[in-house]
């Protein structure tokens, strides 16, 4: 049975664009779809690194300008894996060409930015997504299931953490090319945006909206070396950034990020307690999901650790046998066939732009209320 | 060599006198002290179980009125495990009496009753303490031990949560007898003062003093049923209680406690993240600790459990060998051995209530905060 | 209501006798008894030492020679803590002497000895038991109770081990005083009797007889210093030795134990599979327990950790709250709490001499096997 | 840079087809290499399925007559993935044909027929390499290199084990399709083979020869249901497999497999336990490598968890950033990362047939052993 031919044309060939484009290579081998992307043409400034890129992937063709790309008749969905800043303005331009889009998290720049690029998308009709990968860790996915299911009952608790360690050091520079995470004119804001929005995006999707947050911020090092310049400069972004809230639902929240937590790479984790159930989840082991459930009975009840790997865990039947766990990577072919599965049912696939704006709503209201010190409503 | 005799009235029968009668009995088998505890005598208004734990654990008398044991001339300590509510009044009386006193946690119902017991005791040149006994979990006296040494450099993060799940059902009552923690009335407040209380202790003890706090509280049972009237009435205490705080040293925390988080019973738990290294820290299983350190190897480095069962651990060496672990009641021999060894050196053993109004502070700006919504200066 | 007092004459004043000591003096404090066990006598060779345990313990006398203690008519109870090959005469005279006896494990040197002593103990018909202590463990209680309870259904696979690391030293001497465990002459042999008799006997109580074995042993420093004359000598005792063997009940069973598995202290660790459910448990985490049940819907099944302090578990109504963990010692009060209840009953408490001399049966047939290199049957 | 394609023609299209295909058509993307594997046809004798196959995963033709495939002059390599019972003809006739040899595990039936595969490529001076794919596991990789840097010092102990629970149900059919592995006559042995030959694999690669093992294997479920017949018939595999060892290098051993061990899916597991230090790995969790160090100092001595994600560690510079893990496939696609590089270096890449031969032979002992309850050397 023939393939629908879906022409990708990428943006960008750092991390993202690594992770992307294997999902597109690889998943018409693990799913059974309707569509199947070809990988058409990598997009970059740096021409040379562009050509070398698409040699290792496979792209057919390399573009230097955006504009051009966007502007090919034979490129049909539009992936930006390029920094923050660069997200409304390619978005917008790819809604306006019909251009189906899909973008790295976090969305925009900021709130009002994401408003536009929503109201971009949806005048177009244009198929969209963004990037929130961790909800197809099949651990993650199973726990929206039992919570859809109602086996949590009724919500108290919900706490969230994504704990790096990588920028303790002094003398890491900040600046351009590999390190515009330091950069808040490129970034938006520090961890806020690049971390704790996964966590936000998650707890949105298993818990519903957050009514209020209060929050601080930090930089540790406030100055740092630009990796370019040589110059000295004042550090823009937040190093940490925590947060207390409460849900629409009446539960509360905290919410940390920090890439000063000596020990942990990236370990974001979350946990859930219900009345009758409680689910925690850790990036560290992402094929494990502890779950505990009250009504077992008293004598031998305890936290389970569930290993995510049988054939009716989510997404784990196209995959390998139990006992047999998959990655990271593994998240980004999820949401790919999930987007290809959409086109062919005509749904929108989550988290859609709209979705995604909602985060960025608290990230802005996190990071008001880390200025004012005050309780700050979102939204 | 004959000991110096040292004789305990306990005013209180319930959970906490058994601890302590426990660690009183037991103390002089395990540790080489010039003193000895004798178990004089139990006060409680009610005669007939006064009786029967001075039968049970070996008390030589009984009391029913906490006055007349003060004022007895063969008492040498006080020591207070009763509601919260009478622990102001009984202890003024003990430090005028002359009597050595030690006090259980939370000292006092807020920080200005705390402040004038203080002064009590200190007027009084009473040797003093109060029963913050998780300082003296081995694992949690060995990461004191630890940062003291400087293991840690700067410290960046500190986060700490005890979450239980006892009171979820709405058919729980709330009132009198062993359920007057669920009482404002007499406890002070909820899980603030019950559970944040002793994070709050250990957080000062290993990091130093908090500057300001910003916190919530919520009560998600809002009506129960008095356990002896019957009646249903308003719960009146904060069933769970958050708050992000800063400490004088710079760095952020994150504090918790609550009674709805479904599968835990008494999580206790710690991390302190610094520049070189990181400790957690967990109640459930205390006889370990969790150590990295950024300074191994990049090849080999990890995340260490430690085992605290070795001689050279803090307090190991008086127990058994290698590998067999100790539990929760030992904590309490322990603070009894250091409190029995302070009297010969006449130093006073902390935490005192000096050290324990510290934490009534924050408790009080903790729950100032939750009504105001803004953030609190300690103290 | 008073007790019957039961006077206790123990003879040894090591680690065991330390254990044994502190549960004869706590077990009324926790459990509701009959019988008071009173601390009459010590009996060791050296009088200096004996004295002074005696203070530190509260015993009332001393003795420097177990036949004067057996011929004491205010002893009720003789209690056997001395070395290996002392057991036998000490037990047969006690009995003949009309005494209670509890003995350290192995009960023996070797399982003919054993045989007498079983028929001096009955014939005599002295209440008497033997201290395999982890059958006490709450969690491995509980572990009795699931099997018998019939939960995992037909058993396939037995597995144990009891590994340290305490003698991979060379430097380490062998001989008298605290080393005898190092010596065949007084300890009957090495691992084989010290660790896995605790396997062994655990692996009775749960899944039944050892129909067969085939062993290995090893020792791998072959001559260590005596610590007391100085000279080099042969090292008589196994350092490591593991079997395979087959129970009765159709399953298959690997068991190991050594002192050179670098970075374990006593990690007594056993695991058993059912056809419905298996279970799991680890002295270095004795207040757990793992346990997997298949009748578990498919999608939340998994490994469940129990943390065994519920009131509900066996032995901790007699302890804390749900969360605090009790800890090794605690095994030998709730010993002599069963054997103090089963005095009121009548009935013999488990495991008797007689249920001892099985595993030194077992431990026979293990070295004759490693000896001849055959599969060898029990008894 | 363009790369010298290397035309694969597989031979089989189970789920060790599909690890193999996918390894073969992503390793381009993440490792740089002089050769590219080009997905040339596939084989088998059902040619729907193989065509299916194709389509799935892009092989250029297909085949249903394994010899035409070897006799066709495109075909550079052949990959050897079809049931173990035509694992001999195959690839004496590939070799014979001047191609190179990739083979699934076990390599053979037994070990004369792995001999005579063994001479056969070794003749033909046939690249060759059988997929044991558990050496590659970061974790496992790292240990061998801990180790060849003398790390543990002397080793005493090794034990592995390989635990699943698939089989336990009566009604489970054994027979032909996906069900060979319960089949003696396809399989040559039951989890000896299957499961047991991954463990002695990695151990002679981590510890060197083994000398003499006793072994037992058990058939718990004796008749079964044929899934394409319908006769019951007798099963003939070993359901249970387990042994000890002696190793050349003076070190004891357990292994032991299963197909009955209640709550294992795929527990693969090895420890080894050496002077200084000790490494545990385990399959469920297989991105992590635990590791103890005596030689750390005493007081923060515990086994550290690595999490094996660091571009320091084994291959994973070519994958994801620190805390993000790879998985169960990985481990095929550093194998012919491997493999590729030592076409071009003339290396031969381990494990070679001739290794895979001394692990059939261990097997062959252990299958004779457990026949005649002896002691058994190995070849």
């Amino acid at each position: 049975m023939s393939k629908k031919k879906l022409n990708v044309g990428i943006i960008g060939y750092g991390f993202m664009g690594r992770t992307h484009s294997n999902a597109f290579r690889t998943v018409n081998n693990f799913f059974d779809l309707e569509y199947e992307p070809v990988l058409k043409a990598v997009c970059a400034r740096d021409g040379g690194k562009a050509k070398a890129f698409a040699e290792q992937w496979g792209y057919e063709s390399v573009e230097t300008d955006w504009k051009k790309l966007i502007a090919r008749k034979d490129i049909d969905l539009i992936d930006i894996a390029s920094p923050n800043n660069t997200h409304a303005r390619i978005a917008e331009a790819a809604a306006a060409a019909g251009k189906m889009i899909l973008c790295e998290k976090p969305l925009a720049m900021n709130g009002p930015q994401a408003e536009a690029m929503v109201k971009a998308v949806e005048k177009a009709k244009a198929p969209n997504m963004v990037w929130y990968n961790y909800r197809r860790v099949p651990a993650v996915t199973l726990a929206k299931q039992l919570i859809d299911e109602g086996r949590l009952g009724r919500i108290f608790h919900y706490r969230a953490k994504f704990l790096q360690d990588w920028t303790i050091s002094k003398d890491l520079p900040q600046g351009g090319a590999g390190l515009w995470r330091l950069d808040a004119k490129v970034a938006g804001s520090g961890v806020t945006g690049d971390l704790l929005a996964h966590c936000i995006d998650t707890s949105l999707w298993l818990n519903g909206p957050i009514d209020k947050v209060t929050a601080m911020t930090e930089t540790f090092v406030k100055e740092r070396k630009h990796n370019l310049s040589g110059k000295v400069e004042k550090v823009s972004i937040d190093d940490a950034s925590a947060f207390l809230a409460r849900f629409s639902n009446g539960s509360l929240a905290t919410f940390e990020s920090t890439r000063y937590a000596r020990g942990h790479k990236a370990l974001y984790t979350f946990e859930i307690n219900g009345e009758h159930a409680s689910i925690f989840w850790d990036l560290h082991d992402l094929h494990r999901l502890q779950y505990f459930d009250h009504r077992d009975e008293g004598l031998t009840r305890g936290w389970r650790s569930l290993h995510i790997t049988d054939s009716d865990h989510p997404y784990m039947k196209h995959w390998w046998v139990p006992g047999l766990q998959i990655g990271y990577e593994h998240t980004f072919v999820h949401q790919v066939a999930d987007f290809l599965a959409g086109l062919s049912t005509g749904k929108p696939v989550s988290p859609t732009f709209r979705e995604a704006l909602e985060t960025q709503k608290i990230c802005d209201a996190v990071l008001a209320s880390a200025k004012s010190g005050q309780w700050t409503n979102v939204g």
